[in-house]
């Protein structure tokens, strides 16, 4: 807020000092511009050129991308170019082509600066002028699929993404270009196209939301090339609209904005990240706004250093590119938090863009060096450089991604997302607020990792992004019914009705509650939350705990899910594990044919394969992935009933992966102690065609107590060992002393939990 | 058998010369040996140990290999051995250990020789010496699933593995031991073990297969160490049994041996192989087979030089091994010929024995050290010491694996398989004999590679081989009700009934013919073979084409699959795509369940989960697999039907993998043409969340002209273009020349086939 009152304050005080202040006025604005108007500016500098051509040659990552980058510009400079009238959605030939163009022209501009060749320059200037000539015939786009359709893609989004960066190209050109013809293209396609992807579609602009953060940083980067203040003030604070109207949402059903939401650059990078740098849409749309933050926070900084944009938030535009990297796997994909699709990772370009600027604006982390590394590619600017010449002398280190809390919301205050990082597991526990209109009803819910790939699963997100076969390649309409509902989580489901009742709007208002995080001992690191909004009434507490017996060469995860219900309930609690079933130690009958579980809340996608009355005690499931051997291990009370599903009923056009799931089901309680183990103990060559510690290593885990204050868990292994496990399921405080007798046995200890020899 | 004849005639030629000719006397037969008696020299021998000690230190490869041996052996000798008591099936306990006993006592016998170092002799006289105590006391192995019970395990074909590398340990410290101790070993285990798995096992011994070749060799290994040339020709030629029933069958069903047959080693060597060296029952099981076939060759060729092993039958045993590599996809990992498991590849440990005594004993083919490389070990042995000398040399050329045709049958004769390899695909497709035991009813069928990945799959066995929790790691009973059927195969059905009727005895009588095998032109290949017994009454003819159109990134499969019979009938050709479907261009309709398409011959495996009905054209199936898109284009009949399904049912224990199938109905013809174009043409970035050429390039695919004489197929491509392919059904000589008018045009060619510009 203070960053946007002072643009303001500013901005009045120029206006004051001038003699005359009109609107869009460029020449007028450029006199009391903060820097000198030099081209280029945003993401090379005039500096920046100079120190590039004074290197080029002895710069391995960088050469090697500039060579790559000029190899593919001078094949399409040769094929020539198309400015087709737009009519396709994402995948047709329209819209693939016109975001061809635009990462043409930004390359070409950039090569233009550096190799100083004019033919880029030519290349860029030609295709601006044939959009500048056709620009202003065309209509709306005719698909009509969006709440804010552009006018070259059937989106406004995209249309911004146009703008990010044909803004950069144009800033490269701009003083090869006469005055007479960057007034023709200003006139005719850079104002009037910022004018439609604002002022035309405030519902897309005013807002904070990424579609909103492109919306405004396209404004803002044509403005900054311009050096027009005024449309800078757009970019920053958002368009003044006195017809805003609260209950307006978006094609995905998101609010468009909350009554009295700041606005603007400054508001969607305040809102949307937690002072961890966690956004809170999830790490997949958090690396396609990155993108947009940095490249502008990047150009801000070059041309209104007075802004300290990388201050902004105690810094949190850097905090975020460090968040975003610990939100991936050993092989540097995405962890699936929200819509996502699987197989995104830092290798992404806009990651390349965001460890660069994060590297040379964030104060040269030699961390990030080793991921521009892996990357294996820089930005050819500024940034770029800087990261180049580091990894040349060799201050890279590596980085080493350690279990870490990030909290969600803007202050920090709305849940989070633990990761429990044990010898080669990752643990992902995900507490966080709803995450605006790409959430999922998953309170609590959880996927576990191994080397980089997931073993209990997140199913991701109904969509096969940009595959036109696919419904065009946008959301299909599983990403609704099934993808975001409870029961295709590792959660729990009451009645089989998702969290929420499946309302954004009730989502949107509520978020659970950290309650311990705890990673100092490595052999022994804990994470718990608390939510009681997602089913008035019933009180949910997960505990997840990663545990390394000094006996095993792998470490185990202890699985805690109390449940506290004012009614009667039916629970279901699935188990997204991915791979083969190689044994159950309970007696299943599968059925001939497979029925459909359920009839609403995604349980209308499962298929109910095979299932199981099962008694007191335990039951296990070993299961087979990527030649390694796993067993969840679970507490069964008599009366429980075990299924088996598969995912892929109701499913028309085959959009859904047929995957399986364990559901372990309560009916007809109020209270449930759900407690299971995950180990990964064992694995198989089909090339030796040895399978070493293919079983279990538990025998059995038991529940020796368990009352409102504490819930003790008992793991006793194949070794004749046992441990017990307790937590105080009120009490908090670190430093707070317990003491609790079971079975004539005195624990005592200090803090929220303890694991304890038997 | 000229072999086998002159063996029989030295020995007799032996035995007259010697004073006494005692059968079971070593030492009198020793006198008559036509090598020096001298240890080690089966794998390794007197002057390459010299060698071997000589280079030590300056062959990376085998330093590397042997460091890696000593660290396992040194860590083993630690931890102490045991010799247990015998009770389990593999994957059990007992199994494991008596299993991991012998490649240990085989590793520290060389170390042995190595270096030099007497704990090593002493560890495997310590472990020689228990065996000894407790063999004799042993009884028949307690678990009955065997038709050929061992001592040590469940089948003799493991007490044979266990002989094969014992007596290599034992060579090894045949000198460190006194004669009356070696007098112990032989005559309380290495006899008594010799017997039980030969004279006291004939169904076993006196075969040929795989199971014999192991029995004849174990026999020969220690027939060998011991210079007992009587138990040699045992091993050489079978043993004399008056009592054979030629109505035998083993646990798998295979008969036991034909009236007549050879038996022995040779026979073992001559049966199987065919000229070109492919193994009958394909190459899971040659791997399995080949180090048996090339220790013993190894030593036999050491000791016995006279018997040129290595030039039996044209070099068959060398030719094997490079047939061998050639059924090997891009990673080396097998196709899936026959019972196969998944995964399977050339660096299993006999695949480095193979590979180093092809090299050493076959012309130092600098081919296979490039593949040495790759497995990046080499045996510790004269022959190892060969291959990591021309590796450090510099000496390898790449191992090119080009289009192959290989014929089956011992002489050649019966069938074959043709691997057509074009720019990255690699289509197999078998038209073998049946592969003895574990072959599968799957005559013409196919599977289709790109890259290393399977795309098209055949599914392999049903079988997780060493997993105890899967049936003992043994076959289960899905392998014989699904794995081997027809309907689980790229190949048609007749009327739900597997070929032959799924019977062995019947399928074990015939193989297809082989056509045309043409790939003198990389761009237009051509493999094509006919069947008429599978189905009495009904006649096959296959042809397969891997065909480059210039104006494409990646050829594409023609497949032409012409049914004539003397019946209705109904058709059934599935279509085992493997990954995500992502578009049809017909309606179909899926079912709100699965239903389950038959009642036997594996179609009660399948899962019926949708239906269309389609009319006279094409029908296009568009899927995903590995980031890459593939689209199928079949021709299609009025009243034909499609079905989508599913393996799963009847599958209580998930043994199964659940993967989908396209099954092409036709019901109620005589004859039936089935054509299909199979096409690799784009790929799928998650990272860049780019799709590249997501759509076929084929716009139609018809018959132009089908008679008995030639079958015409017409491709048209989406680039305007079209091409003609013309086969003559019944006339394959290559020089002989066609016309034909078609639409009144006249085609001109010479030989079976024709692409033509159209």
């Amino acid at each position: 807020m203070i960053n946007r009152m002072s643009i303001r304050v500013l901005l009045v005080i120029l206006c004051m000092m001038a003699i005359s202040c009109k609107k869009q006025s460029v020449n007028k604005v450029e006199e009391f511009s903060s820097t000198k108007q030099e081209h280029p500016s945003l993401i090379l500098t005039e500096q920046g050129v100079k120190d590039i051509r004074a290197n080029l040659g002895r710069i391995p990552i960088f050469d090697k991308t500039l060579e790559a980058t000029k190899v593919e510009v001078d094949a399409e400079i040769k094929n020539g170019f198309d400015v087709p009238l737009p009519k396709d959605y994402s995948g047709g030939y329209t819209h693939e082509t016109h975001k061809k163009n635009y990462v043409l022209m930004q390359k070409a501009g950039v090569l233009y600066q550096i190799l100083q060749d004019e033919k880029y320059a030519k290349f860029v200037k030609d295709m601006l002028f044939e959009y500048a000539k056709e620009y202003p015939k065309w209509p709306i786009h005719p698909k009509p699929r969006s709440y804010a359709r552009g006018k070259l893609f059937w989106q406004c989004l995209n249309d911004s993404n146009w703008l990010v960066y044909t803004s950069q190209a144009y800033d490269c050109i701009y003083d090869f270009l006469s005055e007479d013809e960057r007034n023709i293209l200003e006139n005719d396609l850079f104002r009037p196209f910022a004018d439609h992807i604002s002022i035309h579609n405030l519902k897309f602009f005013n807002r904070v939301h990424n579609h909103a953060t492109w919306g405004n940083v396209a404004v803002g980067m044509i403005a900054l090339v311009m050096d027009d203040d005024v449309l800078l003030e757009r970019a920053l604070s958002g368009v003044e609209n006195a017809d805003y109207d609260p209950n307006e949402k978006d094609d995905d059903g998101g609010y468009i904005r909350k009554e009295g939401q700041a606005i603007g650059f400054f508001a969607n990078v305040n809102d949307p990240f937690s002072p961890d740098g966690y956004f809170t849409e999830g790490p997949y749309y958090q690396r396609y706004a990155s993108y947009p933050f940095l490249i502008f926070a990047q150009a801000l900084q070059n041309k209104r250093p007075e802004q300290k944009v990388f201050q902004f938030k105690d810094s949190v535009l850097i905090k975020s590119v460090n968040a975003l990297l610990n939100l991936s796997d050993k092989d540097g994909e995405f962890f699936l938090l929200n819509d996502s699709q699987k197989g995104m990772s830092y290798f992404n370009s806009s990651l390349v863009s965001a460890v660069d600027i994060a590297y040379h604006f964030g104060g040269n982390n030699p961390e990030l060096l080793s991921i521009a590394k892996k990357q294996d590619e820089v930005t050819l600017d500024d940034a770029g450089l800087a990261v180049a010449l580091g990894i040349k002398e060799g201050k890279e280190k590596p980085f080493v991604k350690k279990s870490i809390e990030l909290s969600d919301g803007a202050n920090g205050d709305e849940g989070g997302v633990a990761i429990l990082r044990s010898y080669g597991l990752e643990l992902v526990f995900k507490y966080t607020a709803h995450g605006l209109s790409h959430g999922h009803y998953d309170k609590l819910s959880f996927a576990l990792f191994e080397d980089g790939n997931e073993v209990v699963q997140d199913y991701g997100m109904g969509r096969f992004v940009n595959i036109e076969q696919k419904g065009g390649g946008n959301y299909l309409k599983e990403n609704k019914t099934w993808a975001r509902q409870s029961i295709a989580h590792n959660t729990l489901v009451q009645n089989e009705t998702s969290h929420f009742k499946g309302k954004y709007d009730i989502g949107s208002k509520y978020h659970p509650t950290k309650y311990v995080f705890s990673v100092t001992d490595e052999n022994l690191q804990v994470a718990s939350a608390k939510d009681d909004k997602a089913y008035p009434g019933t009180r949910l507490h997960r505990t997840m705990v990663a545990i390394k017996d000094e006996a095993y060469e792998t470490p185990y995860i202890l699985d805690i899910m109390r449940v506290v219900s004012d009614s009667s309930n039916q629970y279901d609690l699935p188990f997204y594990f991915l791979g083969h079933v190689m044994q159950a130690n309970f007696e299943y009958s599968k059925m001939p044919v497979p029925e459909i579980l359920g009839k609403s809340d995604g349980y209308q996608h499962l298929y109910k394969e095979a299932s199981a009355s099962v008694k007191e005690g335990n039951i296990t499931l070993n299961w087979l992935r990527n030649n390694k051997f796993y067993t969840y291990t679970a507490i069964t009370s008599n009366a429980d009933e075990v299924i088996f599903g598969r995912i892929g009923a109701n499913d028309p056009d085959f959009n859904l992966r047929n995957e399986q799931t364990l559901i372990l089901r309560k009916k007809n309680v109020k209270d449930a102690l759900y407690v299971s183990t995950i180990e990964s103990h064992g694995r198989y060559s089909p090339v030796s065609e040895l399978a070493v510690n293919a079983y279990s290593n538990i025998k059995k885990v038991s529940v020796v107590y368990d009352s409102k204050e504490y819930t003790a868990i008992k793991i006793d292994t194949k070794n004749d060992k046992s441990k017990v496990f307790i937590i105080s399921n009120q009490k908090n405080d670190k430093d707070l002393e317990h003491k609790l007798t079971i079975k004539n046995k005195e624990y005592i200890w200090k803090g929220a939990y303890q694991l304890i020899e038997n």
